[in-house]
């Protein structure tokens, strides 16, 4: 990996450069829209659906959000990473590239690098636990790289990865926690910029406050590579950034780092959205608690994942990765992030870009989450059709 | 409903007539590619997978396939049936508009004249049975029609729409059965051959013959209107046109009324490929049944459709119901019809478009269907992987 030191500073310019390395290896994904999206984020939820939260006996926030939805699980092996993955193998030398390149991961950052390293005819070294399932060992191995086996705890991997570094002489390329990997997939805020004023240029009614631009773009948090890309790539230019998480067994620590005013460093959470399950890293970090650069950041239940991913599915007909779904579930569910909207926005509203990360999950997976609802996850269905159901009555009526 | 004998010829004409009529109201819905699909139907099924076919102990077929996808899943109300209830609405006089329209559906056909009706500021009353998930009579509602409850038979629900007309006059559009219909929903074929030649332009490598037209279009078959307006759109054009249905309890009627030059008229399977369980009818099988127009029909077992349905879901992404994985299921797993391929495509290998009809279908249902594999459907799986991984070799390798 470029050496941290020489890399480009963090500035949108930076994100530019990247964008024009990566662009002839890169799909522009497509940016959509669903007017029936727009409309469950627009309609207040219930008292109920308040209960038990900080805002019970108080009137539900009433904000309006016109949705846009950057769709990255069209990209490149499924998800953003390829962007990151690609620069940093752009800003490589021809000597360094010879020796190739090594990762420890068995997600969407290994097939990425896999994916940039052959299209570079350079090596590329995945270290994954043996213990990986066998679809993941084929799709990682189809796209040309040399697995090699770990045992499954992060020591076991991270020895493996300094085995092949000293036999290699491999660059080691980090999933977040680099300079030009954060720069790398900071590109997809410039495309979501212009996508959304062309669109609003072709189709003025798309846009709820007349105007092109986005006021907002929220996005999931893990390492945080992508959101401080994002945050990156946006400042300066008036569009408020803001992160998604999963509030389950503690995975929301860049939001509870945010409320502390330091960095959270470890975390173990199995949170169902498993692309953040990652505490921030150093570099995203301080990108993240600038303020002048991300706005806040929300936590979403698992059943509000779960419930945003359904309708991200079956009305929007994207197939997404639970972490996909963070974004989404916070426009409609997160009455702190709401009221922000409402009283921010005011009758004119906002439009809102959403990032949808990624979408390798597989039918097994889905069965698992969908087929047997615990009790708290019906009750999140109810919200969820209780909020439908007075949107399509406002339609009918 | 317009009277049929004064209805425009079934011809290319009358479909690019229609298209003009519709296309305020439609999406151009997109056509996707997929390297790692045409790369899976590009590649020779293992012995192992003619087992039990005719084609047991033959060398399994070679063909070259390039597919494009056109996504109806996308199309409002998500499936291809908007464009029918559109078509059909325009063809009505104010007068006979003023009196609303009636159909019998639960599926795909009553959302879309539900919708089509709401456009145009017209009355639509849909019968549906009592048994009727809450879901789908929510979305109906949702839509704005009137909902009719009726018994489960197919004489209860006549019944109470001879009564809504007896009572109302509204005007019967049925779901498939009517020239108009048929020539609304063969616009999708208009714009496929537009849109294909537009990213061959663009990206001359997207075409595996160097032209810009479609050698070939398969699309699933169930009342046939769709396939029949599709056929009508391409008669002449150069473009073969092909059928799929599933094989599982006789829902092939089409392919079987082929073999034995008469329609059939009765079909009761339970097939996952809800969207074709009824036969073919009487006008589409006018087409149809014309070899100048239609090729061939092919039929696939329930186990290619689902795994089918899963490659369009995880490897491209498209969220669709298992009827619109009619089409590849033939492309990837039906021997005769990849025997025609290699037969008649040769070396240069064929652009086959590939209808994906709609998305309409649920989390519960996919849950359902993919949560505890029948011992026939793992045997598919295992033919995919199969396929898949030597697929996965050849582009290491």
């Amino acid at each position: 990996m470029a050496d941290k030191t020489k890399c480009p500073p963090l500035t949108r310019d930076s994100v530019i450069a990247a964008h024009e390395a990566i662009k002839p290896h890169i799909h522009r994904t497509p940016v959509l829209t669903s007017r029936t999206l727009s409309g469950f984020a627009s309609t207040p939820q219930t008292p109920d659906d308040l209960k038990g939260t900080e805002y019970e006996g108080q009137a539900p926030a009433r904000p309006k959000m016109n949705l846009f939805f950057k769709c990255e699980n069209y990209q490149r092996v499924g998800a953003f990473k390829a962007r990151g993955a690609f620069h940093a193998l752009s800003r490589l030398t021809d000597e360094e590239l010879s020796r190739g390149v090594v990762t420890h991961s068995s997600g969407n950052h290994a097939a990425a690098l896999a994916l940039a390293a052959r299209t570079r005819g350079v090596k590329a070294y995945i270290v994954m636990p043996t213990i990986s399932t066998p679809s993941k060992i084929a799709a990682t191995r189809g796209h040309g790289a040399e697995i090699i086996f770990s045992g499954s705890t992060s020591e076991e991997r991270e020895a493996v990865v300094e085995e092949v570094i000293a036999r290699t002489g491999a660059l080691l390329v980090p999933p977040y926690d680099h300079p030009d990997i954060m720069l790398g997939q900071g590109t997809l805020a410039l495309e979501f910029e212009q996508q959304t004023q062309e669109l609003v240029a072709a189709t003025p009614t798309l846009s709820i406050t007349g105007a092109g631009a986005l006021d907002a773009v929220i996005a999931p948090c893990g390492g945080g590579g992508m959101l401080s890309g994002v945050a990156t790539a946006l400042a300066g230019t008036g569009t408020r950034v803001f992160g998604a998480e999963p509030a389950f067994q503690g995975a929301d620590d860049a939001r509870r780092g945010l409320a502390q005013g330091r960095r959270i460093t470890s975390v173990k959470s199995l949170t169902i959205a498993d692309g953040v399950r990652t505490p921030v890293g150093e570099i995203p970090w301080s990108v993240i608690s600038d303020p002048s650069k991300l706005r806040a950041i929300f936590a979403v239940s698992e059943e509000q994942i779960k419930s945003a991913m359904r309708l991200l599915l079956e009305r929007m007909k994207a197939f997404v990765e639970p972490t996909a779904a963070l974004g989404l579930a916070v426009c409609l569910y997160n009455e702190e992030f709401r009221r922000l909207v409402e009283r921010e926005a005011g009758d004119k509203g906002w439009n809102v870009g959403v990032v949808l990360s990624g979408g390798n999950t597989t039918m097994e997976a889905i069965s698992k989450l969908f087929s047997a609802p615990a009790p708290e996850a019906e009750r999140a269905e109810g919200v969820l059709g209780k909020q439908g159901e007075r949107v399509a009555e406002n339609v009918a009526g």
